[in-house]
């Protein structure tokens, strides 16, 4: 079998050291050779929304799956339609490859808007949010749902990009200034007490797995650490209530991360990525099987595996260089993952994850680690 | 850092998965594209005895491994001797990688007698062993070692093959009848009660580790299940003392594996392998870190991993072809590796390992599963 992954950065490198024991063969589809997917299995090289590359990836694979949620949603209905590949003069079979997660999952991740609209639709608890056209709108927005609150481009977020924070009445103007002729978002400020996510999976075969939520600390916008389990049975629980209604919503395949803030003592969700996920990144070591395994399972329509996890883990990214290679490998217990990227600031560049038999001694080891990081 | 494998089976390419996360590169050199290997990473397709093809490989990366160790060691001396690389009218520079494990080892694995001899000169213990150029050495051998014993070809010989077993005196005229044409070794039949292998790794920073060892069973001269840890700890300090005198004799850097018979309590040396070894798969999920990194690890320098057991691990190999994938995937705790082989009689064409949290469950687990496999 072989899995065609449109997106050639580390998770879709990982997707394919995670396939190859399996048996897998992967083709990828990026804008250039020298990826971290690239680097591990043949690439072809075009934009995303390149459809004669799309077909031709479809062409070879027996599944299409992506790494990250800036895909074309509308180009990759160009693989799946076998109507515009007839209007094209080609066989609807020879170019119709499954593509998992469903386009629509991911079309609703790329807006924020349609994205919390939803939460909403099917009872997820969201922070107050309300759509902005123009400065009258924001207005009415900061009156309604109040001050602070974060602007935020309804589409092509990423890492904390196109977003203002506007703490007081006075931002407001400057927020408008630096974000619009966009679509946007106005969303309530959430005090949070803690970050978690819930990553669940679900096969062509409709079975489904969670694994354990994952404690994360971000800073400027970029995921810094993971720690998981993050053990809390009625969170876990209703996490899973809520990530299930978005897998059958979407009559979903694959992994779906679920991204929420805890206040007051319960969740509210941020938002969704319909793919394995960096706060997933611990589970290559610290799960019976990982995210990436259990990805290829789900769109493969093969038994998932067990997500209990091993021991008590703690995910550390690289961002911007790699630490000091010798000195990292020379921990116990430490894996370390380098993508092959080039240094570059706010880059994820790799990750490495630490094991302990203890919540307490992974946090403590965690502290000790997180000094001894370059500063990014 | 870009590593070349000599050999691109299985070996091969777990040793590239292995490194991948690491951030390193890998450059096979096989006698076809479509090998274990040639499926993850690119490969120059050659005769292991090419020396042109060897400078190739050599010119491109920064260090040689072999995964196999029928590999010619007159050939890789090519790489290594810049004199005969000047004679070729070529910069020593410019082919001189480094190759690990030291050729002297390769040659020594791949010789029965001189690998016998060496056992004996550094005092490990071995079965009483004659080297056999003719009817009449061979007669003189069976007298002065007894029978049964096992006439075996010098080099060659590979899961089984190139071996006749000597029940009683009549076969001798049949065991040189069907080995004869080639130099022969006859070593004492032991009957033992188990045999082990014992794996360990020495960096060029020469440091060394050793794995636990393991319990392992043939049939029909195959590796067939494998499991570890095999607590015994008299014997692992006994095996660890003598694989010691090998790794410092041969100023080793790489995993060097030896296998041993159990007879009388005794561990008897039976053959040593300069490279990761099948009874070592288990360590992929089943120790800390895995014999594939701590191989490579160990051949650029960097510092060896923990070499400890996670739990009580099994592994089967999958020989001939491949269990029923979905059944097999389906069972809890048991990681599938599939190595992209065409099935064909006696070949190993995959593995699973299983984990358990005591070696009494893992046994009868071990048990269950074998009676799943196919007949092969």
């Amino acid at each position: 079998m072989k899995v065609g992954i449109i997106g050639a950065g580390q998770l879709g490198r990982m997707l394919a050291l995670a396939g190859y024991p399996l048996g897998l063969k992967f083709h990828f589809l990026d804008r250039a050779a020298d990826t971290p997917g690239g680097q591990v299995a043949p690439i072809l090289v075009g934009d995303f929304e390149d459809t004669a590359k799309l077909t031709e990836l479809g062409r070879t694979v027996d599944v299409i799956t992506f790494d990250w949620e800036n895909v074309s949603a509308s180009a990759l209905a160009s693989i799946t339609d076998p109507a515009s590949a007839i209007a094209r003069g080609e066989s609807a079979n020879g170019t119709r490859a499954r593509v998992w997660p469903p386009a629509m999952a991911l079309a609703t991740s790329q807006d924020r808007l349609l994205e919390k609209e939803l939460f909403s639709i099917l009872k997820i608890p969201t922070p107050p949010f309300a759509a902005v056209d123009s400065l009258a709108d924001l207005e009415r927005a900061a009156g309604a749902i109040g001050v602070p609150g974060v602007l935020k481009t309804r589409r092509g977020g990423y890492d904390g990009k196109g977003q203002f924070v506007v703490r007081a009445a006075q931002d407001i103007e400057r927020a408008w200034q630096d974000l619009q002729g966009q679509p946007l978002i106005y969303e309530s400020f959430v005090r949070f007490s803690r970050e978690v996510s819930l990553i669940g999976v679900r096969s062509t075969a409709n079975e489904t797995r969670f694994y354990p939520l994952c404690a994360n600390t971000h800073a400027e916008g970029i995921l810094r650490h993971t720690a998981a389990p993050f053990v809390h049975r009625a969170l876990q629980r209703e996490a899973e209530r809520y990530l299930q209604r978005l897998l059958a919503h979407f009559g979903y395949a694959g992994v779906l991360t679920l991204e929420f803030f805890v206040a007051r003592g319960r969740l509210l969700a941020n938002e969704m990525a319909p793919r394995v996920h960096n706060s997933g990144h611990w589970t290559i070591e610290g799960a019976v099987t990982s995210q990436f395994e259990n990805h290829l399972r789900a769109i493969l329509g093969w038994p998932l595996g067990s997500t209990a996890p091993v021991g008590h883990s703690a995910m550390i990214n690289f961002i911007g260089s790699l630490p000091q290679r010798e000195r990292w490998l020379s921990e116990p217990n430490l894996a370390f993952h380098d993508y092959g990227k080039e240094p570059r600031p706010r880059r994820k560049v790799g990750h490495c994850t630490i094991h302990e038999t203890s919540a307490a001694r992974r946090d403590s080891r965690l502290r000790r680690l997180l000094k001894l990081l370059p500063k990014s």
